[in-house]
């Protein structure tokens, strides 16, 4: 909160110092016990001077994070970095308005695309651990630096950061060792919620702001999925709710008679548009999804362009349509009975989805039984947690009210066919809600209030994690879930 | 204190982390509701791995600031930061004993000697204030890195330092701001004690280790005098007492029924050799004590080396003993009766101390009228302070059961003479006590008492600090103190 206090200026009879004075004047409205914050202390002099001793101070709990001038609005960032993605939102404390949202790549992909790689990089560079921090640290500061001038805001109103992603990500923020996370039993350096300054991590912000990190969960089910919960305030509900969170860690989280667990499965980087032949993120010109229908194939692409590959939400129709078609068999081996089915490279059968003269660089797109492959383990990965998780509580797919599908590529994906191919427990549609960056929308949450940073810790702390590598039945269920049906 | 604990590593069937897993075993021996200091935080996992789970923990209050390999010692640094020199201690936390002290010139000096054009080069300069802190943190790190090497223990075992100093050494230090102390009214940014990680202000000790710093009085009467008033327990007394920190300003507190009244007199770099004609610091030649025997002057200097100047201890000798041989009227003026009194510069007359034959750079060395000036001015400040206390607490000289001198100067000088030129009240000169450093015992008492910390910031608060600039009677006082009797 923002509190504008008049003071009187220091003079012969009034000597106490100009901490003493803000406290004072603090004391008497009401706000009792203060003290000021280290960094906003080192300006307090001039500040208060140049203010001609009128100045705003911007209270969080018993400190004293910042001076504005008189009546200046605060605000406030929430931040997803995603392994692939960042999304940021700069948002009004006053009045809870998003008044800035934009979303860039992670610029650590330049150390490795996943988070094994980044890791390894961390441990095999002397300060590589500080160098990947920096690198988001600095694409974070440029990017809110430019929102403020959108907003017409200077960066100083901004007093308040709310983070959220995943165990690794987390850690490589707020420059924690990272090492652990990829050796059994893969523990965090931390899973509690964190407070950290912001000048402390090199975040440009009010002087005296924090960064709040929502609580880790385990190794693999992070901040991130913590914000999953609280934006859907799963523990609140007395249904048996079901959250997936897909990427290339895909968290789930069952909720069944109030008792929340969780776990990670590692389906891949393929609905990310990698490890496959015209896989590609999704970016304008990207195959988002595909139909057959009279048997003719057709498709839509992001923004209309034309086709440059196929991202997640168009591998997944692709796959889910071949199957449906009958070109191909309950294993995902291609059938050579089709116009569409031919041999490709390596003589081996692929799926012509598209001819060249028809795409943006004049290569054909096609899909081989290699792609297929890829999408049968991220597939079964996915469905192997859901079935453990189920499992675990000791219930049946359809006892399952609802499911809960976060994050970009489970808000595009067609969720009749991902029942279809087996990567979602087979259950009634409608019974399906996509969600969008419900990560982004947690971080949010609790930016706007500090009762939710307690609330998801508790909640946290009482969830229990299901850890996939070990369990006796996870092997056998995740190779029944390679087949379709 | 040092906490040593033996951890089980996290296996499939205890996942916690790294973090929870030291704060369990901290609770389980009753050290409950813990939490690790972030940059604790970010060894972490590391430090655990490399120590195979055996671990020291530091811990201040509910704060673990430290870990350690198990057994190792826990020390603190004791700095006083004087506007010429530095006197630091290397302290045993666990022994209490001071196991190195070092003292060396404040670097500083080489933008400005005094207060006063330090602060202007801080106003003056983009980042000046960075600079003065920088070359201060840097000449300390070099010390306690080779006090360390000596005491043969690594820097990360310093866990805690207490920093004294007067208030615009404090506030350089701290990196606060500091023009508004050369500006009346002369209010400090910050008068309370205040605790500031070592890493935030650049100290290289253990990451999570703290700076505490005492509370100040005032702008003028800073930390220093704090601790000197903490190492003399000057609260607890029910005598009347005196304490007197002499120096380019000279504090002064009187505890009189109880209450503690504080003042600083302007008394200039006289007694520390500038300003002086011959005058030097109190460095090796520096002829430290005179005296007439026998209408012969004896000189006594530094380690017994050719004199090379005069530092404080001597031009007070000198100016009292010129005064007690008839050489010197009432007002300072040179009486020309004297084979040491001759006509010199400018066909002013002086006093010869010593022909340029018997000295290490082959000059004279004189005091000239202009010299007994400065002392006079000094004295006369020092003086006017004293009365004012006693005035304010309406009580005599003679009422005074003890006067306490701290400070380098304040060991050396001669107190008959002080009291003979005037400096001192003029009570008998065993009720004087000469202290040595008691700004830095006081720090080394904070450092190992959480309670006289506690204590001290108290007793501070309740000082009545008299401003003597605004003081009516001060400016008769003043002058009535330049004569000599």
């Amino acid at each position: 909160v923002g509190v504008d206090l008049d003071l009187i200026p220091p003079n012969l009879d009034d000597l106490r110092d100009d901490t003493a004075r803000i406290l004072d004047a603090l004391a008497a409205l009401d706000h009792k016990g203060m003290y000021i914050s280290y960094p906003v202390l080192q300006d307090i002099s001039d500040m208060l001077r140049v203010q001609a001793w009128s100045i705003r101070t911007v209270i969080r709990a018993e400190e004293v994070i910042g001076l504005l001038p008189v009546g200046r609005g605060i605000f406030g960032v929430a931040v997803d970095v995603g392994t692939t993605k960042i999304a940021i939102y700069l948002v009004n404390l006053q009045t809870g308005d998003v008044v800035g949202k934009t979303g860039v790549m992670n610029p650590q992909i330049a150390y490795g695309e996943d988070v094994i790689s980044r890791i390894a990089y961390c441990r095999d560079q002397k300060k590589g651990r500080c160098e990947l921090q920096r690198v988001v640290i600095d694409e974070l500061n440029d990017h809110i630096q430019e929102m403020c001038a959108e907003a017409e805001i200077e960066t100083m109103q901004i007093v308040d950061m709310v983070f959220v992603g995943n165990t690794a990500m987390h850690h490589l923020l707020a420059n924690l060792p990272v090492d652990q996370l990829v050796f059994a039993p893969y523990v965090p350096a931390v899973t509690g919620s964190m407070n950290i300054r912001a000048r402390d991590l090199g975040i440009e912000m009010g002087s005296g702001g924090y960064v709040h990190l929502l609580p880790n969960i385990a190794g693999y089910v992070g901040a991130d999925h913590s914000a999953v919960i609280l934006s859907t305030e799963l523990w609140q509900t007395t249904k048996t709710v079901m959250a997936i969170d897909i990427g290339t860690n895909t968290e789930i989280s069952l909720v069944h008679k109030g008792r929340i667990t969780s776990c990670s499965c590692a389906s891949g980087p393929a609905f990310e548009g990698a490890h496959i032949r015209h896989g590609m993120r999704a970016a304008p010109g990207a195959i988002e999804h595909m139909q057959f229908i009279e048997g003719e194939i057709r498709l839509t692409t992001i923004q209309d362009q034309l086709p440059v590959g196929i991202c997640g939400s168009g591998i997944l129709d692709i796959v889910a349509e071949l199957r449906a078609a009958g070109l191909m068999d309950e294993k995902g081996v291609f059938i050579e009975d089709s116009q569409y089915v031919r041999i490709g490279e390596e003589d081996r059968l692929e799926f012509l989805l598209i001819p060249g003269e028809k795409t943006a660089n004049q290569r054909d797109i096609t899909v081989s039984r290699k792609d297929v492959n890829e999408i049968q383990l991220a597939k079964a990965a996915i469905r192997a947690g859901q079935e453990i998780l189920l499992a675990e509580a000791d219930i049946k797919p359809e006892d399952v009210d609802l499911v809960l599908i976060a994050g970009a590529f489970g808000t595009y994906l067609n969720v009749s066919n991902a029942i279809a191919i087996g990567m979602f427990i087979d259950i009634p549609d409608d019974r399906f809600c996509q969600l969008g960056n419900a990560a982004g929308m947690g971080a949010i949450k609790a930016l706007l209030s500090n009762k939710c940073r307690v609330t998801i810790c508790d909640v946290v702390q009482k969830i229990q994690y299901i850890e996939l590598t070990t369990n006796s039945n996870f092997q056998d269920i995740f190779l029944k879930s390679m087949y379709f049906n």
